[in-house]
């Protein structure tokens, strides 16, 4: 698409601030040397922190903004504030064709809703998702929506299926990921009337970069079977966030369990290692960068807590998507599959 | 209600049979050396397994029937078998009044299907819904619908929220349970049109033996913050495999990581006392027993892969129903919410 991808930064945003987020951009120069950024925030702040990260200073664009969405905001005010904030110029600026992706650490609902109005959904596309990386026993499988839609129709669930595996392509590499709609058991039978029409029209689209698997069920999302699990927002946020809970819950449990006695301490300290590993494979900083699929540009979100590394892993999630051109491979999927258009009357 | 609690065995339902089950009413009994047994099933097999019970063997009687509902059966194959296996008998005792609660180990999906039809929807409910323990960082809390409804109203999501108050005052101890709707954020304008107006229900319902707090998101399941997490059964379904998935995931990670290097597996070994008590405070047997809330008798659920210990940590769950008389509970409790009562067009 580019041989210089752009990447508009919104640097106020996610609770490191300007600190985390230049310091992420220098770490993402040094694995994605092409990279340029545009960075919207206070200019003060960012050109402080531009003194330290003198790969991306060189040829990096502040503008500089006052304007910052802020968590505690209603969703009038984010809109009202969108188009002064760091982050409504960020989107503003993919939209304006000055950057090719957005990534921001800000409120979700805010990024959402801002992004959805700025960037307008894409031809073929009902509504937007949220799709990101969920840690699995082999490796990590795509899953969305995780929160962007409260209820979904089974045309949606097609779409998310489409632009989740157009994602998983993308960014774990596979030639024909297997997709998976999340349900309460696999029979036929099982589920709601929109999962089993979006089934049956999965199951009809045997032209698509994909492998449909039929139904999974929720203790299988970490087991690696599927590579992309599709789902409403409602029950993906559900999943996502009982996940995480319950590995904070086995692993404070765990902390507990070595603190029990004076051998399991020592049996700690020379497990040390493997602990570490574990709680690697899970730190969210390395499944970092949610990605609304499905609109008219590329718009990345990183956790608000996220490590500087994790804040670049962020970027280069957004990196890959402009490199190798998610919108043009959605777009190419939906062409060949008349069923999961929209209606005249529901397409915006 | 009752001086001796008699029990419906259904003795062939689970992986384990009835060298589980005989042997788990045997443990049970040695808790609550008042309980009586009725055993459903094989009449050869229980008397082989009574002859190593001999707490029970004493009184109990033994049913013989050759019918059993098998996991692969098809709902129309089940309500056809159920006169006449050892799941259907069971349940039909409660229901002649033979027995004051039935426990299964079969298939979740036909004893749900044959409880209802046997014994009813009490007065004041619309659907009945399956509850069930889930280990907290603190203890344990209380989660239903975990499935038996795939779509909720408000109303139902009330009748939820008192039956499971119901059910942790019972079996939690608990005065005044703390009682949250799971939703994909805390604040009032997040979630479904249902689930906004069962809040508001919830919020002025303040003559109840328990305290709304309001929405709680899927990484607080295991808090502690909640005593009674209510959910419709899609999602409750979805949040109870995932957490399932997740705790493997992460123990199974935990042992990939300790087979890493010769000071971590030394370190395992003398970890081992720590890590015995993470899985016994996760093991499902140890939260075992899921209750069908809402019917004219009591009905409960074991996992099919139960230990004895754990079928009768199950059992131990029907003993406390039925000594503490849940159903009067949940009439009571009923009775002063009128809100909560269901249209007589929905009413059964």
């Amino acid at each position: 698409m580019t041989d210089r991808p752009i990447i508009a930064l919104d640097v106020m945003g996610g609770d490191g601030g300007p600190a985390t987020t230049v310091a992420a951009a220098e770490i993402a120069r040094i694995r994605y040397p092409k990279l340029k950024f545009r960075l919207y925030g206070r200019e003060d702040a960012i050109r402080a922190e531009l003194a330290k990260a003198p790969r991306i200073a060189a040829d990096a664009e502040v503008i500089h903004t006052d304007g910052e969405v802020l968590g505690t905001d209603k969703p009038s005010q984010v809109l009202r504030r969108a188009r002064h904030s760091s982050m409504g110029l960020a989107i503003e600026a993919v939209k304006a064709g000055e950057a090719h992706a957005a990534v921001s650490a800000g409120n979700t609902g805010a990024l959402m809703a801002i992004a959805k109005l700025t960037l307008r959904t894409m031809p073929g596309i009902d509504r937007p998702a949220l799709a990101a990386l969920m840690p699995t026993i082999p490796a990590e499988s795509v899953m969305l929506d995780l929160g962007a839609n409260t209820e979904c129709d089974e045309r949606n669930l097609v779409q998310f299926a489409v632009m989740g595996a157009a994602f998983a392509r993308t960014v774990l590499g596979l030639d024909r990921p297997r997709v998976a709609l999340l349900n309460i058991g696999e029979e036929d039978l099982k589920g709601t009337h929109e999962l089993k029409a979006a089934s049956a029209m999965l199951k009809a689209a045997t032209d698509l970069p994909l492998a449909f698997t039929g139904f999974i069920e929720g203790h299988k999302i970490s087991s690696g079977e599927a590579d992309v699990i599709v789902t409403d927002g409602f029950s993906g946020n559900i999943a996502l966030k009982t996940a995480e809970g319950t590995a904070k819950l086995v692993i404070t449990l765990l902390a507990d369990a070595f603190r029990s006695s004076a051998l399991t301490k020592v049996g700690y300290l020379m497990s040390r290692p493997a602990l570490r590993a574990l709680r690697g494979h899970l730190d969210p900083n390395n499944h970092n960068g949610a990605v609304f699929l499905g609109l008219n540009g590329v718009v990345v979100k990183s956790h608000g807590s996220a490590t500087a590394k994790g804040f670049a892993n962020a970027i280069g999630v957004a990196h890959d998507l402009v490199a190798e051109d998610i919108s043009r491979k959605i777009a190419d999927d939906l062409a060949r599959f008349p069923a999961a258009a929209p209606t005249p009357a529901e397409a915006e």
